[in-house]
């Protein structure tokens, strides 16, 4: 086989381990120099492509490119663009083509959630649609867990910890201070639809029906009011405190969100937030107890020093694991993570098609969810639980993380004619 | 001096760190048997007082007493609840008297902010007024750092450092984005008043105008809407993107809080919360930008796995030296931290009267402030760098930081009548 280039991408909502899968690509990469020549980036994910506003990754020291195991955004950029397919916007396929050909790219890696993978399987099919040779390979991440078939999806792992972390040490606070202030502390997560970063705030607790945190509020299950204030009520009896994780995507049962906002984003989603205090008023009117709530927004998906080291070294991974698949020739698949047991934790890379991944959306299974809607069960908490174990704290320097951000160095560009996007 | 027991009671809002101050006085005290008894402690803090609802903290193994150094939230619980002055209420005096005296109560420690030292002073006072012997030592805390006389208060230090990092790790979310998604990150701190925790996060920039953060909204400074939304265009012009840090204290020029919500606390505060989302409204209507934020609220001031080392020290030797003052007889006075150099940053410990630290507020001095009222200056950085320096992180278990619960076997009551409070 002739030696290519590769040209790799981030996509969507980033985390604080998807550079950890660029390090583990580009590392691999770099071990693999017979197959792979230059390692490209596209800037600010796929329209750093279309726009042919290529990095030059092999400028970067291997010092600076193994500090991406331990800095959180996308080192490269990221954006939210979804490509129509083939049949409907020719003309970006056509561009995606000249521009690989143009800098002899062989092999893309397409770093994403759900709708990123669908771009990955959109590329991955323009071999044989229209006919340039290339290897596509997407390597999973999003801190919603709900890619299919992977066990679990980098990202996920770091945020649970987080979350799980922040809710114990707000238990402790709130429960310093309840006798005469504050009853209630609500904590609004990120998630739209499906529950797994809500679920994740359980893990603060040992075991159903532990709390804290008391009551989860997730996207699966519409909120019903009296059952809610009900179930607070009953934990400000029992503990003299309730503790609350909301999701963002909680929704009632006309199918509205609590905290819609109005505002769609480029995908066509609604973009949320403020749920919190909106629970949080309910509260107060209802039941009259003093409350305090956050809501921690990009703080969980960026929290790198609270990172899971499970979760740090199964991002790192895939990222390695989709040069074997590229360089094997594999095109069209994604590297996921396949669990072999749950107590020892054990884990193995496998293979799965990317038509199988791209725009499916894996959410909280009922089994995971008690009886009651407001807890999760044994089998979610053996399932939860491995995913957060071990820390990998960052290097400090003067009291703060020390995170690398890279030269990012152009590719001169080859192409003549401009690319809208 | 005869052998007397010891009362100890945690107030006001909490830390990260208060449990090291406590961690500092039950190991000075138990290596003082021949002088301290028992070391009780207020069961919600002067409330368990007042109730004669203590603690007894003999019964906590060595391994306990240890583990409070990393252990968020108060042990033995907090309250809100101010005394009245000896002459408008001296029925409570009488009954901490009644107290005192049926448990032998010669010492007590009464650990907390402003409000709390003006507690502690009043109680210093009650041996001259109403002939009861007692020796009573202020130990300071605050997440707020507006001590007076103090280089800083215990607590400080670690909400500084959290408060740095996330803003940090959250700019780097941002700027990966911002090309195509969101250009403004909005993180709402703590500081009815005193713009210390705004301040601090400045320091996840290493100089003036070297942001992220591009923009803080400190209290003692009045909004200007109009100076505010410029400074923010520029930072979107010149990065791609602004990070702002707004203090929940953020004052209109009529005075009026941006977030008041009407609710007011025991000590007649008006509970605040909510003004990220009103400066998130404001960017989306005039400037346009899709906007992100996040309110930390108690995740910031519990966040012990992201403790300052320095502060965990600081925290331990204020709740040491108290005993020492104790045992020397010092009565109305608190350990106050010394500074002696910037860099390398050298501290000790001196003795401040109580009587000039009770309702003293000490706000961020003008010359912290830049000049446009956005920034903190170079002798800020001076002073706040050391404060965050080192790391201090809690033993962790199956991922999560394995925090203490005290047993807080209650002390039999001797009283008969009750107090209510």
């Amino acid at each position: 086989m002739a030696r290519r280039n590769a040209l790799y991408a981030q996509s969507g909502g980033v985390t604080a381990v998807i550079n950890a899968s660029a390090c583990g690509m580009l590392q691999a990469a770099r071990q693999h120099s017979a197959e792979i020549g230059k390692v490209y980036a596209g800037r600010n994910g796929i329209i750093g492509v279309l726009t042919e506003d290529l990095i030059d990754t092999s400028t970067e020291s291997e010092a600076a490119i193994a500090a991406l195991k331990y800095t959180p955004g996308a080192a490269f950029g990221s954006c939210r663009y979804k490509l129509a397919s083939i049949q409907e916007h020719h003309a970006q396929y056509e561009r995606l083509i000249e521009v690989f050909q143009a800098h002899d790219i062989g092999f893309f890696f397409y770093n994403g959630g759900g709708d990123s993978q669908d771009t990955a399987y959109k590329v991955s099919q323009i071999g044989a649609a229209l006919n340039y040779p290339i290897v596509c390979v997407g390597i999973p991440k999003t801190v919603d867990n709900d890619l299919p078939i992977t066990d679990c999806s980098p990202g996920y792992g770091s945020v649970a910890k987080y979350l799980a972390t922040c809710i114990r040490e707000a238990a402790f606070d709130l429960s310093s201070m309840s006798r005469t202030s504050t009853k209630v502390f609500t904590l609004e997560v990120m998630g739209r639809h499906a529950g797994w970063m809500t679920a994740a705030c359980a893990l603060a607790a040992e075991q159903e029906g532990g709390g804290p945190p008391h009551v989860l509020l997730l996207p699966e299950i519409v909120f019903d009011e009296g059952r809610f204030l009900a179930k607070v009520e009953q934990a400000v009896g029992r503990y003299g405190h309730c503790v609350i994780a909301v999701s963002e995507g909680l929704k009632r049962s006309d199918g509205e969100f609590l905290s819609a906002s109005g505002v769609k984003d480029a995908f066509g989603h609604a973009q949320l937030g403020g749920v919190a205090p909106v629970i949080t008023n309910l509260i107060g009117a209802k039941l009259g107890h003093k409350c305090h709530w956050a809501v921690a927004d990009y703080l969980q998906r960026s929290a790198r020093h609270i990172a899971s080291e499970t979760d740090v070294q199964q991002a790192y991974a895939v990222g390695s694991a989709a040069v074997e698949f590229a360089i094997a020739g594999r095109n069209a698949v994604m590297p996921a993570i396949r669990r072999l047991s749950d107590s020892p934790y054990r884990w193995d890379i496998i293979e799965a098609p990317l038509s199988a991944i791209a725009n499916q959306e894996k959410l909280l299974p009922r089994e995971f969810i008690s009886a009651d809607g407001f807890d999760i069960t044994e089998p979610a908490r053996r399932y939860l639980a491995p995913l957060i174990v071990g820390e990998a704290y960052p290097p400090f320097k003067d009291g703060l993380p020390d995170y690398v951000t890279l030269q990012n160095v152009a590719v001169p560009k080859k192409l003549t004619r401009e690319f809208a996007v």
